[in-house]
């Protein structure tokens, strides 16, 4: 039996115990934790406490006219993968003003092998641990997640609501959309919200093989939108019979990644703070080192009728234009104006297959090639789309069944 | 005064408590500790649980014949700054057999905006730091870090050695040595040290105005090392004066940082496993996106005698191997050969020294310039440093001088 002294001396050890316990768990917590409070206004000092001393030098260095102009930026990233996860931590430390963040995956050991994720964070959506990993990074950014597929239908409603209102004044729209996905539905999908909208955003892609990728600028009734050519992408020189095949696990590289990331994160920059010039189409050939780069005219015919619509905005306004000498900076591919576009996913292209669609394929740049075949008329042998006012629903089914 | 029952209570109230606060502790603990075991063989298994699936794709690919082969190699990254700790990310994730971190500097919030380093390591050493995070990442990436400047006698004398016997097995030299410092004397120690070693390195830089960079392959007596010509880099069309000011903070960008990590990384990759060109020297403009490349013959003149050693046994073992039919793939920029270097630090320099001194400038291709001007001859202002063996602490205390 134990006696009162017995029993104190046992109390008192237990809360000597506890003490320690909660501060090592305090600790723990103040390491986890974000660890720098927010900071009202960018100050160029230049001290090491100061996070934004680095990007405010910019000024400075005549790069940047108005750096804090990056605080009233509202940008979507569609797609928080290996080149998403590092598009939104690059615009988390350059202090943009908000980041909607869009994906339905989680994380699992097997990204490992890209930048960002880390293996603690397997099996958390995706979102959700980006979410918290920029907050600690970076709490002066407003974070806005969606952990949903924005291909279904209900999901694309409220997808094209967020573009159209979650500005960072609400009700307003975003300034930019990102799309980071993997796959050819999502990008359509944005395609389609985008000429809808008349938001201009700007594409990425990386190729299966994992040594190639691209980004390029789409503005509505400016540029060719991704219903108005097939999508480019940078020739390897890889035989083709090894891209896309299904049921095989892509191969993926941190290094082309984090390339496609920096180049598209660096466009949106010089787009958003107006400095240098912004690229409309630039590709990465990991294996050479070549960075083609050039711009494309919208399709006169384009299968999207906000894409049409968009163009005969643009014209009206271009007419309207005080006319004033114009230097063409780069090269602008024409696509063929009576041409009927028939975008099909060819999962195994043949070489005479690629000669037979060359006659309706762009006039490209060296280094520069067609993502699928464009199907000479008559010659498809599955469903091609039609020249009609589709949703984007038949277009994904149809797209299914090639 | 407490009875006996009062004290039992409370002591159970303590105990239930202390379970609680290190059932609290453990799941913190868990959350920051590494969690996947060791992987002793890679496998190309296609799970989510496998951490190199995405890579071992790359041999399916047909990119990479043998891709496991990067677990044998050792890796030393000097400056473990923007550009160092995500090349150290980008290998670790690739899986590579070892990595030697150098750096003597502390993470501070002012280096939040660039990738790597987070808000609660602000006050870490960057090599502590890095390894604490990257050991999380890949617990299978053997790891040795040195939290010292190597540019001190002592600690040269200890990087020499690290560099001839840190391989993957203790004893035999690393594979190869990535420059990411951000300083000229940093440089120059680790070009004296590759040079005496014959050791094959890499060097990458970003601009002061965070607009353009670099990265350079340098094959002792091959190629040209960093005192056979001035450094090179990629003209951003900026006004020369903004660059290189003493006591003015450098801008520098995620962005720039991490495209030049990129191309670093898989520019290691391509040399390491044997796939696509390896290139010798490539920049990034980053204001007009525009990537020049080329390669640069040794100066026979060079003022590092171990640099002229190293093209004297190159020559030899050229002569000596059966002559075959090769077809540059580069331009070569050949370094003209009567010309005694001096290579000068200059922080303002004039267009009227640019072009005094633009006789002795390598013929180079568009948009790539010297990062300092040459002084032609008897017209340098300072003290050139001269045809001597000198030592790197001689030759430190000319540039500190200038």
């Amino acid at each position: 039996m134990a006696t009162v002294e017995e029993l104190k001396l046992r109390v008192r050890e237990l809360e000597n115990e506890l003490i320690k316990c909660k501060q090592q768990c305090a600790t723990m917590e103040d390491a986890q934790a974000m660890n720098r409070p927010k900071i009202d206004k960018m100050s160029a000092e230049v001290v090491d406490s100061n996070p934004y001393s680095r990007l405010m030098a910019l000024k400075r260095m005549g790069i940047v006219e108005d750096y804090e102009k990056i605080r009233t930026f509202s940008v979507a990233v569609v797609g928080v993968g290996g080149v998403g996860s590092v598009t939104a931590e690059m615009l988390t430390r350059c202090g943009i003003g908000k980041l909607l963040l869009f994906d339905y995956d989680k994380v699992e050991l097997a990204n490992m092998n890209r930048l960002f994720f880390q293996p603690h964070q397997a099996g958390l959506s995706k979102v959700e641990a980006a979410e918290h990993t920029l907050r600690n990074i970076n709490p002066d950014v407003a974070f806005e997640t969606h952990n949903y597929n924005i291909t279904t239908m209900e999901n694309f409603t409220h997808f094209m609501d967020r573009i159209s209102h979650g500005g960072l004044e609400e009700g307003k729209p975003v300034d930019l959309v990102l799309s980071c996905v993997d796959n050819f539905e999502a990008r359509m999908a944005i395609n389609t919200a985008c000429n809808e909208l008349g938001q201009i955003w700007m594409e990425s892609g990386v190729s299966e093989n994992a040594v190639s990728g691209h980004i390029q600028l789409i503005i509505p009734g400016e540029t060719a939108c991704f219903a108005c050519a097939p999508p480019l992408v940078v020739a390897a020189n890889i035989d083709e019979k090894t891209l896309k095949r299904e049921g095989v696990c892509a191969a993926s590289l941190p290094t082309t990644m984090g390339v496609v990331a920096g180049i598209l994160v660096q466009n949106v920059l010089k787009y958003l703070l107006k400095f240098g010039t912004v690229s409309y189409y630039l590709g990465y050939n990991a294996m050479q080192d070549f960075f083609p780069s050039m711009a494309m005219k919208p399709n006169p015919q384009c299968n999207d009728r906000h894409c049409r619509r968009q163009q005969e905005e643009y014209k009206k306004k271009e007419a309207e234009r005080p006319k004033v000498e114009v230097v063409a900076e780069e090269e602008e591919v024409i696509v063929h104006e009576d041409n009927e576009w028939g975008i099909e996913l060819v999962s195994e292209v043949t070489d005479a297959e690629l000669q037979a669609a060359s006659g309706i394929v762009p006039d490209l740049p060296e280094g520069i090639t067609v993502a699928y075949t464009i199907p000479a008329e008559g010659a498809a042998s599955g469903d091609t789309v039609e020249e009609t006012e589709q949703s984007l629903e038949d277009l994904i089914a149809q797209m299914r069944k090639l």
